[in-house]
Order: structure tokens, then sequence, then C-alpha cells
């Protein structure tokens, strides 16, 4: 079954100022609808705190079990940016100045290099560097563990440059919108990932202020199945 | 010290819909915004698809170690509704029917009701109800475990319903914003925090078509602390 060889991501968020409310994390959504159109299951997302245990705890408990960690904030010179040591950490890796990096960083600066800015040079021995366009840091990686800014505009662009690299079989899907309740369509539901296995539904009500009270998403991997799927579902719906 | 003591809480945000870019979660969010103004410590957020052993999994890795955690998405009569029994799994408990939601149910559906909506009665064994004004259906506890709809009408409306119970001693914040680079305020924020152990910076860094290059929070328990911090701050920014 393709299930068994899912292609899966995991993200982790890192920032303090996204669990005191005072920045509402978008790069979380923007990577999930990366992923989704490159046909990579997002399977668990993780918003922590600027702390070193909290970023080699939760990389731990993410690299092994899923195919790409996508890391977001933290990168920085500041005192409070810890994701490059707490990475290595988790990795049980040093964290070593990139020659390529450091030269980088002197070229563009110059006489305004100070020396915290030498530290955005430093990386997890090993690290992967993929320059992008445009912009004078690359993305760092080190074995599955794909490191981003966490300011949005550089981590969109940032993923959009490299992301082709992630390309998967696509899903396909289909959306129903439905005026009926949860309750009066739970067995026609169950009806119809009974004869078709393959698929997956989801059921999403609504609260006032819209035409319809739920919406049925239909995914799978095969476009036949999925309409199929669907086709069953909208026969049927008017009739309950 | 205050630090000790902290009163802790975590997200976990149920289903497929967030990870699949197609509903952007915005209760984290302002689950996070109020939790700050009670005065409670966010530490952790996690999203997850609806599934049993996921549920059961993050809930266990987190309800022994902070005060409340906060589950929200996975009530409702369909298939991919788990949360009540993740839950229940995780603490080791059984689903029963509770009387109370069973006769409010058919009270409210009354020729109407579906067996499908009496599931909606039934709850993890020991879980109190706390009833909100207008709405039907109470937010579910279940030990330091409170249960919220993933709509974000009702997730909003039933937390502001009960949030006062949780409320804690108020953290102090002042915001300064900054035209410098962070790599030339590094020393002095690292200078700041070892005269002020007991407050906390943060420093976020923008990106393009602001005014300002670095946004400085400091935060503390104590307000006098907090202000010393920013006044030692304000003063010496302008001679970077």
């Amino acid at each position: 079954m393709a299930e068994e060889k899912e292609i899966t991501a995991a993200y982790i968020g890192v920032g303090d100022e996204l669990l005191s409310g005072r920045t509402q994390d978008t790069n979380f959504f923007y990577l999930a609808g990366t992923l989704q159109e490159l046909g990579i299951r997002l399977v668990r997302g993780a918003v922590i705190p600027d702390d070193l245990s909290a970023i080699e705890e939760t990389l731990n408990l993410f690299r092994h079990r899923y195919t790409y960690i996508f890391v977001s904030g933290g990168l920085g010179p500041t005192h409070d940016d810890m994701t490059v040591e707490g990475v290595a950490r988790g990795l049980g890796f040093r964290v070593v100045k990139n020659p390529v990096l450091e030269s980088k960083l002197r070229e563009y600066f110059r006489a305004r290099l100070a020396l915290a800015t030498l530290q955005m040079a430093e990386v997890p021995e090993g690290a992967v560097l993929h320059f992008c366009d445009q912009l004078l840091i690359p993305v760092l990686s080190v074995e599955n563990i794909y490191l981003f800014p966490g300011i949005p505009e550089l981590f969109e662009k940032k993923l959009d440059s490299i992301k082709e690299r992630f390309r998967a079989a696509p899903f396909f899907s289909a959306e129903i919108l439905c005026d009926r309740y949860e309750s009066e369509i739970v067995t026609l539901l169950l009806e119809t990932l009974k004869l078709h296995p393959s698929i997956k539904i989801g059921s999403y009500p609504r609260w006032k202020g819209t035409t319809h009270h739920v919406k049925i998403v239909v995914e799978g991997r095969e476009e036949s199945k999925v309409e199929e799927a669907a086709a069953y579902l909208r026969e049927r719906l008017p009739r309950i």
C-alpha cells in the first residue's frame, strides 16, 4: 500500500514570541500548504520556546520517525537564538564555523562586521548549505533537518526556493459542501469509507454565517478512487 | 524564585485539516494571548492528526509536565472525531455516557435526535462539565486536561467563559523598537540580562517595510524590574 512508504514531515517552530501571543505563527500554515501541494504528508507540528533542551528533545522525538524535519526560527546572533546549538546537541554534533558562510558574511558586511554577526557562520557539524537566489544566507540542512529563519517573508522565500527537491507523488482531493448536520451524515460517511478503503474522509462543521453546515473532504493518492468516492457521496447526500 | 512554581500550559490542536494546509489554526494564537493576559506561561504547542495514538502519545508527553493541557478539535459525532476516546486512552480511563449531557441533547434535539448525536454525550470517565452561557455543550475537563471544539468561534467563546478560573500572577512587559541590527545590540542585551537576572529579553528582527530593525521585548513578573531593565536599554541604545 502507498501508505507504508509515505513520505512524512514534521514542523518545529522555535520562539518565545509564538507562545506569548505576541506573534501568530504563519510559517506552519505556509509549510502545510506547500507540503500538501508537493504530496508530502505533514504529520506533526510543534511550537517550543527559545530553550536548548526543548529544541533537543523535540528534535529527537521527531527526527527518526519522519522523513523531513522543518525547523523555523531561532537563527540569528542574539542570546535568544538557540536553534543551531540545540540541533547540534540533539544530533550529538559539534557547532563549527563554516568557512563558506564566514567569507560570505565578511564580504557582505566588510567594515560593519561585528563579532556577533560571525556567529551566523556557525552551523552543526556536517551541515549542508543550500543557497537561494538573492539571499545572502543559505538554508542549512543537517541529516534530514532543514533550518529556516522565523521571519515569514524569509521563511517563505527560502522554502519556495528549495521546495522542488522534496516533490513526491501528488495527493488528489474533492470537497463537498453539505447543508446537513454532521450527526445526519455519520452513517453515509462510514459506508463510503468501507466501500473506498484507499481514501480518507474529513468532516468539518461550520458555525453560523455560512451557507453550509459541513464541508466534506475526500482525499487519496489515486485520482479515480477519490472521484468515485466523491460521486458516491454527492449522489446520496440529497436523499438524507 | 517565582520561576520554580510557574504555572504552565500546553496546547494540542487535533485535526488533519490543520496539517493539510486547508485550515489555519487560529486557536493556538488565541489561547496564547489569553494565557499571557492571565499570567500563565504557555510552553508547548502541538498540532497532530485525527489519530488515536497521536492523541494518546502527545497527551502523555505533556500531562505530567504542565499545569494545564488545552485540547482543541476532534469533538463531534463523525468517524474523524477521536479526541474523547484518545484522551480516555491516554489516561487509561473508560469512555462513558454522561447522563446530564445526554438529557441536554435529548431535550434540545427532540425528534431530530439521531443516534450519532448521542455520541456527543460520551466523555472520559470522571470528566467534569463546565457549562457556558448560551451554549448547549459545556467544556469538558478531566484531570488537568480541558477539551474545546476546533471551530474558532466556539473555541473562543468557551475559553472566554471559563478563563477566569485560571488567572495567575500577571506578567509585565515593555517593548522597545530599535533601528540597529541585531548584531549591533548583542553585547548590550547580554549586559542588561546580567544586571537584571529576573527578567527575560526577546529580540525580534524585522524584514523590510518597517521603520525599525529589531523589536526588543523585556518581560518579567515584577513590574519595577521590567521598567528598570527597559530604562537601562532605552538609555544606552541611542549611543550604539
